[in-house]
C-alpha cells in the first residue's frame, strides 16, 4: 500500500505524572524565564490552582471564565493581561479555561502552560474558538498551542467515576474515528491505536477500582493521545453522525457517542483492513468489533439510542441530515440505505454489524 | 503500571509521497514566503536537487559539504548564506548535508526544509554536530530542527538494495532499542512500534522486489519514525554495546547492529513484558524474539560477529569496556557474566536467548 501524507506534528512539551504538577509548573516557569505569570482558573479549579503556584511569580489570578469563550470575556482577559504586563499564561481547568488562555495567546503570542483538570483535550491542539452573538468561530493558529502541558491525575479526582468513564469513552470515539477521518495518516493511526490501548485498559481499571490512580492515569494519557490524533485527522463518519443526532434531536453527548461508535466501527471495519487490525491489536482482541463490544460490556456502557429519546420516526430525517455530511474518504461507501440500517441498529442496541 | 514521563514533541511538517518532492518543495517555499533560497547538496544529490528547484527562487546553490560538519566548512557556509542574504535553507542529501544546514540554522535561526536521500534520520531531530580539530561536539537546539521534511522515495533509488536493507535494519535497531532507552516513554514506544511495523514489512518487500516503490516507502517512513523515537528516548543497551564494539574492535557498523540486536532483544525481553508485547504485535509475531528472527531469516541478515573480525579473545575486553556504559533503567540487570554470555552468543551466531 502506498504511503503518502502531509502531517503537521505540533511541538509541545508534555509533562505527565501523579502528584507532580506543582513541581513541573515551577520547572516550566523557570525554563521559560517567566517572572509575571497570569493564572486562569474558575470554580473549583481556583482551589486546585492555589495549590500549584507557591513557587512562581503570579501577578494576576484571573477567574472570569465562561463556556465557548464569549468575545467580551476574551477581550476583558486580553486587556487584563496587557495591564498586568504578564509574560506567561497558566491555565488550570477544562476546555473553557484552556479556551480563554488560547484567546489571549491568539492576539498576544504569549506562551501558555496548560494544566488540564478534565479530559477535554483542547490543551493538545492549535484550534481556538470564540463566540460572538451566539455564533462560534473557530480557527487554527500555532500561537494558541500551549508550549507545555502538565498532566496530573491528582487534579482530576473531582471528576466523578461515571463522568470519567463517559469522557473516556468519548476520547475512545476520537481514537477510533481518527482511523478513517479525512486527514488521517499512519502517524495519527499509530497514536490513535496507542490511545485505544491506554483507554481500554484504563477505563476497566477506573470502573473496577474508582479510587485508584492507575486507571485514571491511563485514561488521562489516552485522552491526550485522542486529542492529538483527532485534531490532526479531523472528524470521521462517527463524529458527523453524532453531531447531527446531538444537534437535531437533542440527544445527550456522551451517551450518543457510546451508543453509535460500535455500529460505525462494525460498518467500516470490513472495508478498512489495516485500521481493523490496528484497533484489534490495541484492544488486545481478535477483532476490533469484539474488542469494543467486550469493553462496552465490562463498562456497562449505553447501548440503545431509543433510551435517550430517539425514535424510529426520527430515522429518515436523521439520514437526510447526515448524508450531505459524510466525510471524504470514508472506507465504506455510505448510502441512505446502509446508513438507515446503521441508525436502526444503534436505535435498538442490536449486535453491531449483524 | 504508573504513567510518568516528560516528552518533548518536536514541531515539524512531514510531507511524504512518491514523485511529489518538487511539488511539496514549491508549496513549502510559498507557505514560508521565502524568496531567497539557499540549496545545499553535494555529489550525486546535486543532480537530484536540480530536478526539484525549477519553481523556487534559488539565490545560492552550495555544494561544499564534508562528513561530520568540520567547523571551517560550517563557517564558510554561514558566511555564504549571510552574503547571499538567504531566507530559507533547503538541504538535499544525507546526514552530512542535513548537518551543514543545521550548522547554519544554529547561528542564523534560518528555517530549514530537509529533503533526505538516505535513511540517516538527522532531519527529524534537533541535534546538531560540529567537528573541530577531529573532535566532535554535539548539542540540542530547536533552531536546527528542520521546519519541514519532504520524503520521496524517488530520491532514494540510488541507494543499492543491500545498503537499503542494512540501513533499514539499523533503523530497526533504533526502534527496538528505544523501547528501554533511558528517556523512553509510552509515546516513544508507540512510535517505535509503528516504525518496527513499517520496517519489517518494508524490508521484506525491498528484498523480494528491489525495483518496487512500496517497500522503500515503508522503509523510509519507518526510518523517519526510528529517528523520532531514538532522538527522544536516547541510546539503550544495544547502541552502547555496538558503539564499543565498533570503536574498540573496528567492526563494520551495519553488520554489528544486525548481529547484536537479536541477542539484546532476547536478553531484555523477559524483563520487559510491555515492550515485548508491543514489539511482538508490531512484528505480527507470537513473540518479539520470534518476529525478529523470522525477519533476519527472510532478509538473510548477518548472524555472527566472528564473521566480521571479532574473536573469542576480544570478549573480556569488550565486557570491560561496555560495563561502565550500561544505560540507566535497562530492564534487566547487566552483569559481567550475563554480558559475556550475550556477546559470546552474538560472536558465534547462536540462537538468541538460548
Amino acid at each position: 500500500m502506498s504511503v503518502h501524507f502531509e502531517h503537521e506534528t505540533l511541538g509541545q512539551r508534555v509533562l505527565f505524572g501523579t502528584g507532580t504538577a506543582a513541581k513541573h509548573l515551577a520547572a516550566e516557569v523557570a525554563r521559560l524565564g517567566s517572572r509575571r505569570v497570569m493564572v486562569i482558573a474558575s470554580g473549583s479549579a481556583v482551589d486546585v490552582a492555589a495549590t500549584l503556584i507557591d513557587n512562581i511569580d503570579v501577578v494576576l489570578l484571573y477567574t472570569d471564565v465562561a463556556p465557548h469563550v464569549p468575545i467580551e470575556k476574551a477581550d476583558a482577559a486580553r486587556k487584563a493581561a496587557a495591564e498586568a504586563d504578564v509574560d506567561l499564561i497558566v491555565c488550570v481547568g477544562g476546555g473553557s479555561t484552556t479556551g480563554l488562555a488560547k484567546a489571549i495567546g491568539l492576539t498576544t503570542n504569549l506562551p501558555i502552560v496548560a494544566i488540564p483538570t478534565t479530559y477535554a483535550g483542547s490543551e493538545a491542539t492549535n484550534v481556538w474558538g470564540l463566540t460572538e452573538q451566539s455564533r462560534k468561530t473557530t480557527g487554527v493558529d500555532n500561537a494558541v498551542l500551549p508550549s507545555s502541558v502538565i498532566y496530573d491525575v491528582e487534579l482530576t479526582l473531582s471528576l466523578p467515576v461515571a463522568l470519567s468513564v463517559a469522557s473516556g469513552l468519548n476520547a475512545l470515539a476520537h481514537c477510533v474515528d481518527s482511523m478513517w477521518a479525512p486527514r488521517t495518516d499512519p502517524i495519527n493511526q499509530a497514536l490513535a491505536a496507542e490511545g485505544v490501548r491506554a483507554l481500554s485498559s484504563g477505563l476497566r481499571l477506573v470502573a473496577s477500582n474508582p479510587d485508584g490512580r492507575a486507571g485514571r492515569e491511563q485514561v488521562l494519557y489516552g485522552a491526550y493521545l485522542a486529542a492529538v490524533a483527532f485534531a490532526s485527522a479531523g472528524s470521521g463518519l462517527h463524529h458527523k453522525i453524532c453531531h447531527v443526532l446531538g444537534g437535531a434531536f437533542d440527544l445527550p453527548h456522551a451517551q450518543t457517542h457510546a451508543t453509535v461508535l460500535p455500529h460505525v466501527l462494525a460498518f467500516n471495519a470490513p472495508c478498512a483492513a489495516e485500521a481493523e487490525q490496528r484497533l484489534a491489536s490495541a484492544f488486545g482482541s481478535v477483532s476490533a468489533t469484539d474488542g469494543l463490544d467486550t469493553l462496552r460490556t465490562d463498562l456497562d456502557a449505553p447501548r440503545a439510542l431509543r433510551d435517550y429519546g430517539l425514535t424510529e420516526r426520527d430515522i429518515p430525517e436523521a439520514v437526510r441530515l447526515i448524508m450531505p455530511n459524510i466525510p471524504a474518504g470514508n472506507p465504506r461507501t455510505v448510502t441512505p440505505e446502509n446508513l438507515d440500517a446503521l441508525l436502526r441498529a444503534a436505535l435498538v442496541g442490536a449486535v453491531p454489524g449483524q
